[in-house]
């Protein structure tokens, strides 16, 4: 028997892999706001690398009273958010319920345990480029992998099943160990290039990576971030960044989320992948200069855009 | 008997030192181009700072083959526009012919020193903040001091007579015997405001040292500066930093000269600022992280307003 699943946050990410998990027979309940009436309407559609369908009938509700317990609560709010969903979690629990969160950066896992206990919590690393075009229709241009893991503890049974039901539904999904060194894996590759592409002027992943000051300083990034995680006690490999750096000049130009974030006028994750990884780091006595930069440029960025 | 002087660069800096020369009576000949018509017509106008006065005839040209040769020239186009000048001077000089850079940023007097001759050149730091607000009128908000000095040697009877033509037209003008350190003293300011202004988004200074993370990284990089100075050989005490973070307290909110550059279009200094620091730190040893990065965001940025 399959899972109860809700899904709290429906953009880009939160569309693409409840559609997915959706069509192929999951039991996946949505809540969403204003996309609503249109999603119960259109249903969702899901395009690009050879994907093209439609999930015609999808289980929304406005509130997460509606939903009611669930197995599984995927969570993939903004992680700028995150204060936003304290009161939308506890309809969905019941004393086994699991909450997985897809969201970017250091800090959520934490976060989730926080208010609802560590032993509910997992997280996912999601390796994807994925765009939602409108309220009823997402884009994916690259990847899509996921690794799973528990939060604090090695991998368990049930995080086996909840990455069965990702496979299930063609999404592949790889269980990992160490959950935390797999955060600071994914931050090799979001702090320059989600930062970069913001503070050289609205730029893609292609124009990084193609200028060669750019690129230089996108390798500096990451060996910052590869000795600062390592100086936190997750071993990641001296050569770690290598696999990011082929992954980038082999995939088409791509805005990365924050910059899609910033051109939407939404709120940057800013804290989540540079506040967080920077204040680790001088905690645990490590110096990322250029990281250090980077945020608190982005931050005065951010600041400008939203006058109090 | 005064020196007959030539100014070659009538943005905001020729403008206003060369007004204030011939306002205090020097034989001054400005070498225009865009404005020669209505600066013949208006004259120029200087304002600020309790200044108001209008230089009424200009002693204007459009070649420097109808000023003729001079007893000292000023050079006061942009570092970018370098190249353009070599052909502009040569019929400005005489054997004893003076050149002075009043120039942003490293390089320049090396610059005319390799097309001219070291022996003619002297260097000049102006600390000052003055808008050209149209092609007669600029207004300085804040200083205006120059600090004056020769290329690769100690001072000369020279270099007094030139500072004191400036000190008569009421320029406090101090004389140098280290020309070198003093650029490097400048680039401390330089360096992070005009730098940060651009990548920060677009803010003037009072911004930034407003704003808590800017002014940290502010202070990072001018502990670069004063680092790498100090690895090239230019002893700058640990705490030069000193004098410009309170200057730049003190003083009004300006945008420095590179981010007027940007807003008007105009090719920014990168190289004198940014480029030539970095390339002579390395050379020496030193380690400029912050610096190197704010010169590879900084070439991008331009790079992308230039479409070539």
């Amino acid at each position: 028997m399959g899972l109860r699943i809700a899904i709290v946050g429906s953009g880009a990410i939160g569309t693409y892999y409840g559609a997915k998990l959706a069509h192929a027979g999951s039991d996946v309940h949505f809540l969403m706001r204003g996309e609503l009436t249109e999603v119960q309407r259109d249903g969702i559609f899901v395009r690009g690398l050879g994907e093209n369908f439609r999930v015609a009938k999808v289980n929304c509700y406005s509130s997460t009273r509606e939903i009611g317990p669930c197995d599984l609560v995927i969570v993939a709010v903004k992680a700028t958010s995150n204060a936003d969903i304290v009161d939308l979690i506890p309809p969905l629990l019941r004393e086994r319920t699991m909450l997985l969160t897809l969201q970017n950066g250091l800090g959520n896992e934490e976060f989730l345990a926080e208010h609802f206990g560590g032993g509910r919590v997992l997280g996912a690393l999601c390796f994807i480029a994925v765009n939602r075009h409108s309220r009823t229709e997402v884009e994916r241009s690259a990847y899509g992998h996921v690794v799973l893991g528990e939060f604090n503890r090695r991998s368990q049974l049930r995080t086996r099943d909840v990455a069965a039901e990702f496979s299930r539904a063609n999404v592949h999904c790889a269980v990992t160990d160490d959950l935390a060194a797999e955060r600071w894996r994914k931050l090799i590759w979001n702090i320059p290039f989600n930062g970069l592409s913001i503070v050289a002027g609205g730029i893609d992943t292609s124009a990084i990576v193609g200028d060669k000051n750019l690129r230089q300083l996108t390798l500096a990034l990451m060996e910052e971030v590869i000795a600062a995680a390592n100086q936190c006690g997750h071993a990641l490999p001296c050569d770690a960044w290598q696999e990011h750096v082929k992954r980038s000049e082999t995939m088409a130009g791509y805005k990365p989320s924050t910059l899609q974030d910033l051109e939407a006028g939404k709120p940057l994750e800013i804290e989540a992948i540079w506040g967080e990884a920077v204040r680790r780091a001088a905690a645990a006595g490590a110096s990322m200069p250029r990281t250090e930069m980077l945020y608190g440029l982005l931050r005065k960025i951010e600041d400008r855009l939203r006058p109090q």
